[in-house]
């Protein structure tokens, strides 16, 4: 498919008319945020847009949304923010799978699915590139842009803590702050990073005691079941960020967290400390993602689907010197 | 006492010889890293210079320690980093507390004791007014410096979290790792603030049981005891970053870590959500800080200073609307 520059991204948007720009399923905060600030970027240029997802968005991102209902369009364009492979459309998948006029991404694992599309790897966040298509287009940053953008950059990085934060990720956030100096900020961050529910904490504690190591300490695994989110009155959408809780263990390198989302169905997130590419053990799994970063779905017994994770992991530790 | 420029600061520092660097006691990430890196910068001046502090540095700090052992030299001059009151000298505090020819701070609550001072209570961290004043002097940002003045601004901001981070934050911390992009970032910001021992995570998952809710929520309140560390096999260099646990809670505005030094003794770190005004409660207790981390030093049994700080809260969440 066609690979566009940022230059010929920023050009086709300004031709594009009745936009739907679709998102992720199990929206994050980079696909929110690149989503609807896209929209606002799009309604400045006089166009109409809509963002749309097969989830409902989690009220946790509900800040993010505009704050005028979204209008209904019959799309003449389709768009994708952050969507690396038209499976994760969901249940929009069928509809709009085969027609992406245009995609914006930053995955590695990217399956070039779309007419068009603009592929930035080394970027943070879909919001990066978007804050760098604000210099390119006739738009103003407004507080609620900015918002967006830097609730997508802030997420995708874990508060600008692990190794897919570059300095142009650092100096996008300085301009959105030079921008709108009277986003609140801290509050983002303290919403998406610091509070948790009690459910949470105490999930937590019980996720603690039941922490597995393997390979000496350097996999540590951890499986959330429907059980202990209904024993805790924990939502799936309060789960947000709990991929990097077994990482902070001392000495791990490999950190999995099994999320059953169904009975036998489990969506895997596998994190990096250091040196191991999680990206490629995903992809011998079905999945993908980021070096750091990435996750796939798998189904069978909660001691299957282990064995199956601990086999690809020891693969890959088996091949470090 | 004389208030300098930032340029003024710059000049001064080009005339100064053989200088003693003072940090505060309980050294942290910013005090440590401002420390090494202002030495470094008076070495590449071709001027002879020591950090001294009262306590050791904590070995999770042992990373921003220069690879040559420091120089004994015999100081001309007094230098205070971070070190908003003589009395945080510590057991230096006799020696050196009434001679500080210049001290570079950020803390509001600075109490102006040196002959000369450079106060930027909006810098995020003192590390960030130092990498300021790279601009101005005849030095290089090599590797060691970017270390230790990204670890400053980040460990001061909680990675960049707390709203004391502004947009020339983020712009010093993108300079930095286009200087030094070999300097392993995540690495630091994995170690500052994602490891953690397994007797840390234990003596947190106590503390939530423990936690105290007063004023409806509002408040909450821990109190991380000698034997507790003891039970854990903590260190209380392990306890860095503890004073922000409190306010993970949903609803919390004001967060209190009560750690008993030593029978009766204890340091309080109150740190604040949103609109209150944590220093001005702190000075009322004898100690200071910024407006939404503050600390201070109380003796008595746990219940004294329990109710002394609860009675100073309740006086400031009573005047507000």
């Amino acid at each position: 498919m066609q690979q566009l520059t940022l230059e010929e991204t920023a050009r086709w948007l300004e031709q594009c008319e009745d936009a739907c720009i679709l998102i992720h399923q199990s929206p994050d905060g980079d696909c929110v945020g690149a989503g609807f600030a896209l929209a606002e970027m799009l309604h400045q240029m006089g166009k109409r847009a809509a963002v749309q997802c097969s989830d409902p968005i989690p009220d946790r991102y509900g800040f993010l949304l505009p704050d005028a209902p979204q209008e209904t369009l019959t799309p003449k364009c389709i768009l994708a923010v952050d969507v690396a492979d038209p499976k994760l459309l969901g249940s929009l998948s069928d509809q709009y799978g085969t027609s992406v006029d245009l995609c914006i991404d930053h995955h590695r694992s990217n399956v070039d699915y779309a007419k068009r599309r603009f592929l930035d790897s080394a970027a943070s966040a879909t919001c990066e590139i978007l804050y760098e298509l604000t210099k390119l287009l006739p738009v103003t940053i407004t507080d609620h842009m900015a918002t967006c953008l830097y609730t997508g950059m802030a997420t995708d990085t874990g508060c600008f803590q692990y190794d897919n934060t570059r300095s142009e990720t650092h100096r996008a956030v300085a301009a959105l702050m030079d921008a709108c100096p009277d986003v609140r900020y801290a509050w983002i961050n303290r919403q998406m990073f610091a509070v948790k529910s009690f459910g949470r904490m105490q999930l937590e504690q019980l996720l603690i005691d039941r922490m597995e190591r393997h390979f000496d300490g350097k996999c540590i695994l951890i499986c959330v079941t429907q059980a202990f989110l209904q024993q805790f009155h924990v939502d799936e959408a309060e789960l947000d960020g709990i991929a990097g809780f077994p990482l902070q263990v001392e000495g791990a390198e490999i950190g999995i967290t099994m999320k059953e989302k169904t009975p036998g169905e489990f969506r895997i997130s596998m994190r990096s400390a250091d040196y191991v590419d999680v990206s490629k053990i995903c992809q011998s799994l079905g999945g993908g993602g980021h070096v750091k970063a990435s996750g796939c779905s798998m189904s069978g017994t909660v001691d299957e689907v282990r064995q199956t994770l601990l086999d690809a992991v020891g693969k890959a530790l088996g091949g470090m010197p």
